[in-house]
């Protein structure tokens, strides 16, 4: 998807949610545990109840390799249940050696091989350029880079003093030089102060940012648009807990579109406020 | 594997050898392509030729991730020919938010939910301790964290001055404080220089260093030696595309074999010098 197709897609919807399918078998509601699939089948009614509430899904591989080749398995069904209207993200976190990369690379956008051809893949900077350039070699498709995450561990090595600033504004920094505001993003945490936006803005002004960690995490939609938001709006917010939790019973999906419908509503009145629709 | 399981392995094979199965399905023997699963074959043969020669194996998620779900049945193929007495390694470099991290930790030592029960993972240490310490939670499993790698975007952002030196020391001295010598490793590249391994061997001097680079990466066996041994031996050095892909010819085996004792040859060298055998 391109980047134009990604702002057109936001107007129409007036919404800039992505939805997190990150499902844990312990938290599925009971009665789908005797489905084949339980996974699949709980990520398809989440994704036909939120479809016209979101922009985008991005499923965290983690919670399927946990389950190894069936996980795998229920990776590709749910990829194929992602409408193609919508930005899909395989929020996988890697990163390796330039020839390694670029095996990763193939994994998620190479699909005749890989059966995957999600728009973007997030990718962790630490192991530098070689790492990340093999993922913007495919047209059309997005690498989103760890920036400043939203976890309590990310004040350990992101926020530490380089001679430029913090560590993840040097990432920032590096990066942007390796890609352009049509094919990388960054994450930055919701749970980050209003100030990291502000900084982030600074020195990316155009790019779109990634945005984990309202809901659950405890981050402010409010906080994260009033320095994060940009003329082609340039943010993914994403929740993943808050949605697809919204209830552990028969009513799950209904309970996660009102949960999708109150962010997206929340998101509209900011857009509207802001005349950027 | 325990650390004295491993030492003892070491002792006993006089070899601290880790072979890379990286299979590139270009560069096999054109005479597998006709098996069913060609990289599951490669591998086995690979494995069966070595397995006397090294003391840990070492596949790298990538070059099984890029063939989708069949990849992933290659990869558990690969895995379960892994002879038990071998260190197995699962080169993921992996890391995210702690509950994720959790996921991904049972991907690969929670065998039966992931069919997979690694020795080890190989982490990236971006996003700080709770990205790391979900993996720790597991007796017997250790963490690879990477240090400095031996791409050449090691020197973008892990050679960065911080206020204690550059970063990858300082993940090397905030890390090790979340684990022991007991489950915890860091990746150093062969690549990198005799000063880099004096420096690493400063602040964790039991720790187990797995060293890649070697070989097709320009490394020198001597040299990671000279400051990186311990008196546990305290190395692991991995060599992949030198030996798996010595001969691309229906010898494949032979030649990867002629290979893996040429370099277990200079390290039984190297350790009767030091008298550490």
């Amino acid at each position: 998807m391109t980047r134009a197709e990604l702002v057109a897609q936001i107007k129409q919807k007036r919404s800039f949610l992505c939805i997190g399918l990150d499902p844990d078998l312990e938290k599925l509601p009971k009665h789908l545990l005797s489905h084949p699939d339980p996974i699949f089948e709980f990520n398809r009614q989440i994704i036909e109840a939120t479809q016209d509430l979101c922009v985008a899904y991005k499923p965290n591989t983690a919670f399927y390799e946990r389950f190894g080749v069936k996980g795998w398995q229920t990776l590709q069904r749910t990829y194929e249940a992602i409408p193609k209207n919508c930005f899909s993200i395989a929020d996988a976190k890697r990163g390796d050696i330039g020839n390694t990369s670029s095996m990763y690379a193939r994994a998620f956008f190479n699909k005749p091989w890989s059966g995957f051809d999600f728009d973007a893949v997030t990718v962790s900077p630490y192991m530098g350029e070689d790492s990340v350039a093999p993922f913007l070699e495919f047209e059309n498709k997005w690498i989103i880079v760890l920036g400043h995450t939203s976890n309590r561990g990310s004040g350990d090595f992101q926020k530490l003093e380089t001679p430029n600033g913090p560590l993840y504004l040097q990432v920032i920094n590096t990066s942007k030089t390796w890609g352009n505001a049509d094919n990388m993003m960054f994450v930055i945490g919701a749970t980050q102060p209003s100030y990291t936006f502000k900084e982030v803005r600074i020195r990316v002004p155009d790019h779109f940012l990634l945005v984990p960690g309202i809901g659950a995490q405890g981050g402010s939609l409010e906080e994260v648009c009033e320095h994060g938001l940009n003329n082609d709006i340039g943010l993914l917010v994403n929740s993943s807990r808050q949605i697809i939790y919204a209830s552990s019973g028969e009513d799950f999906a209904e309970a996660a579109r009102r949960e999708a419908i109150n962010v997206q509503q929340q998101m509209q009145a900011i857009l509207e406020r802001r005349q950027l629709l």
